[in-house]
């Protein structure tokens, strides 16, 4: 039982919610291979950051031995948006889903074993429902559980209109469930009810319920939205190292330590000391540049890595950065009042000038929008002309 | 314009609600051959007068030179009930589905003519809706319009559940409408909703909505409740003339007027002429003899409502009804007290013996059961032994 008791511990770490626990155990405990579900929108291929908490958490699944089954939604993917309002999201080809099924694998398989992944596609079962399993499948849920789902009962309350269809579909995803017999599904916080669902059709078909395990949604670069690539705030696990390298080294420190632990594979007992050692004074960049570097390791490779650290360092250095420069801590984000308020400006309107003479530079960075305002929590490395360096923090 | 006008006039006639006329006087106007919907559940093949409240109305737009169109709805009573709670509803096989079907046809062409009449089973393409199909459906209504049906609206209200497939019913009606690109659909009051969405279907397919006729409700011959098979409380179209002609003689004098308005072919102005001569002190028998004569002949024969007649009458007049028996109204209408309040019998525990000893018959038919219950506005003539008569009406 100790081994068991180990793998819920893996299991469960950094995760949101593990519903139940206890039935988790006993499917570990009869030493089956279990079949563990991660549903996957068939429109988006790209995977960024975001998406890799979920995904790290299957590798945890494979590195125990079980073995994880993509489900691709081709099947609603391939009807579209059938109230035609929205343009947005035309229904796709088999080829273009197909295609699009080939990009998530090569992507997911830089985290997870092949030989260990499984991909399914759901309209192996749901065209085969027809119209009549399809009313079957309406018959085992009432419309008022459906409308406890957050976003539903929310547009009730509102007066906007939630389509019939739209009842349809967490059904469907349920009943993939039942399809795979899965043991255990995973998702984002975001996707608690429509996997609980899941849970519910598998008792209703008469199967062993899955066990449910949501995990945390990843914010953005911004630090504050779900990370997303419309919000254009995401890291992509297929940018060149040198751009995943950057975006990482420029998040905050405090966003830091989110990502170190939705993200990083170190282990627990490593983390805590590198925030023991932060809190006592050590410099947050270290932990970041150790940080930035497995993650890169982990999508392209070490000397990748390596490169793209030597390179970021090399911007700096080839600018000629003093080795100690002053620290400033401003109150103030809109670039102009910050040049002023670290004093590396007279004023606000001698600020302009300089910028639009091209003299001002953030992280190496030439700036060339006067109305450019910086993130809060950030600290940055701000030059004016050759010489006047500053590290700038802003509180 | 004069015949179209002639037409709505007969269209409109005994009908609860058109909606639109304006819409139907331009479909009148195209000189087409209508299509009229009557969707028929295929579970109970046996028709009643109640039924025939929309079969006569089938009959005039046919008298009109338009074609009437029966659809079974095999597809979803081959499904039966999908929760599997009501054990009353199991599904029915194609034969049995086939049988009913027949059994219809068989009955209403008794009122309509065959050759304007197509029978339609909707398994032909709501099986090709598939599962896509169902969806897309689905799409193209909201949750809450569905919800405003009367009957969801207060079960939502009473917190009891509604399952979702419930939801999908009344859209794949609609879309009935649609496949047969239906004219016209008749149904009675309590269809209107599940009319109307046929309506909104076919605009949203793109087509020219069906103009919606809903009838009245026959009420049973209790004058309560909506005649129902399982109540009891019908004469259904296949009973023995005998039968039929003495349930038409024993409905209360109220309740015949009712009948008569959404039953007789009588003109008008016949009826109307009829209600100012009984309101002059006609006796109603006299209608209501002519009104069960006319029931009898269309679903038997002229000769078979004659045959009928006389041997209603000859149980009286075997009995030796005397020509001018006491007339009395009564309040209660438990037998005992009926019989004391009447003057039959001079206490309740005398009306209770001459019960046990099988002296007492209400109109011919001996009375065995000292709890009877009479029904209020009802007149019956009891006799009890050889010579005490009264025709007593129940106030």
């Amino acid at each position: 039982m100790a081994a068991i008791e180990q793998s819920v511990q893996t299991i469960r770490r950094g995760c949101d919610e593990l519903i139940v626990e206890e039935e988790l155990v006993k499917k570990l405990a009869s030493g089956r291979k279990l079949r563990v579900k991660l549903g996957l929108d068939p429109t988006a291929p790209d995977l960024h950051l975001g998406h890799t908490v979920v995904i790290n958490k299957l590798r945890d699944f494979q590195s125990l031995g079980h073995q994880v089954q993509f489900l691709i939604g081709d099947f609603t993917g391939m009807i579209g948006d059938p109230t035609g309002k929205n343009q947005t999201r035309p229904p796709l080809s088999r080829e273009e889903i197909l295609a699009n099924a080939k990009t998530y694998r090569e992507q997911a398989f830089r985290i997870l074993d092949p030989e260990k992944t499984q991909i399914l596609f759901n309209s192996e079962w749901s065209d085969k429902l027809g119209a009549e399993g399809m009313i079957k499948l309406a018959a085992s849920y009432t419309v008022a559980r459906l409308l406890e789902r957050d976003d539903f009962s929310k547009r009730m309350k509102n007066n906007q209109p939630i389509a019939v269809h739209e009842l349809l579909y967490p059904l469907m995803q349920g009943y993939d469930s039942v399809a795979m017999k899965a043991d255990v599904e995973l998702g984002g916080t975001d996707q608690r009810f429509n996997l609980l669902v899941g849970r519910e059709l598998q008792k209703h078909y008469g199967q062993e319920p899955q066990c449910v395990l949501t995990m945390p949604l990843l914010e953005g670069t911004d630090g504050k939205e779900k990370m997303s690539k419309s919000l254009g705030n995401y890291i992509g696990i297929t940018e060149p190292p040198k751009e995943m390298y950057g975006k990482l080294m420029r998040i905050s420190d405090t966003l830091m330590w989110r990502y170190i632990d939705l993200l990083s594979f170190a282990p627990a007992a490593t983390i805590s000391l590198w925030k023991k050692e932060v809190a006592s004074g050590r410099n947050p960049r270290e932990i970041k540049v150790t940080f930035a570097r497995e993650i890169v390791a982990r999508f392209h490779s070490a000397a990748a890595a390596k490169r793209a650290e030597e390179e970021f360092d090399a911007t700096f250095r080839d600018r000629e950065l003093p080795q100690d420069m002053p620290e400033k801590t401003v109150s103030e984000t809109a670039i102009l009042k910050v040049l002023k308020q670290a004093g590396l400006a007279p004023s606000t309107s001698e600020a302009a000038r300089l910028i639009e003479q091209g003299g001002v530079r953030i992280n190496g960075e030439k700036v060339s929008d006067k109305n450019l305002a910086l993130r809060r929590g950030e600290t940055v490395v701000i030059q004016v002309g050759k010489r006047k360096f500053a590290r700038v923090r802003l509180g």
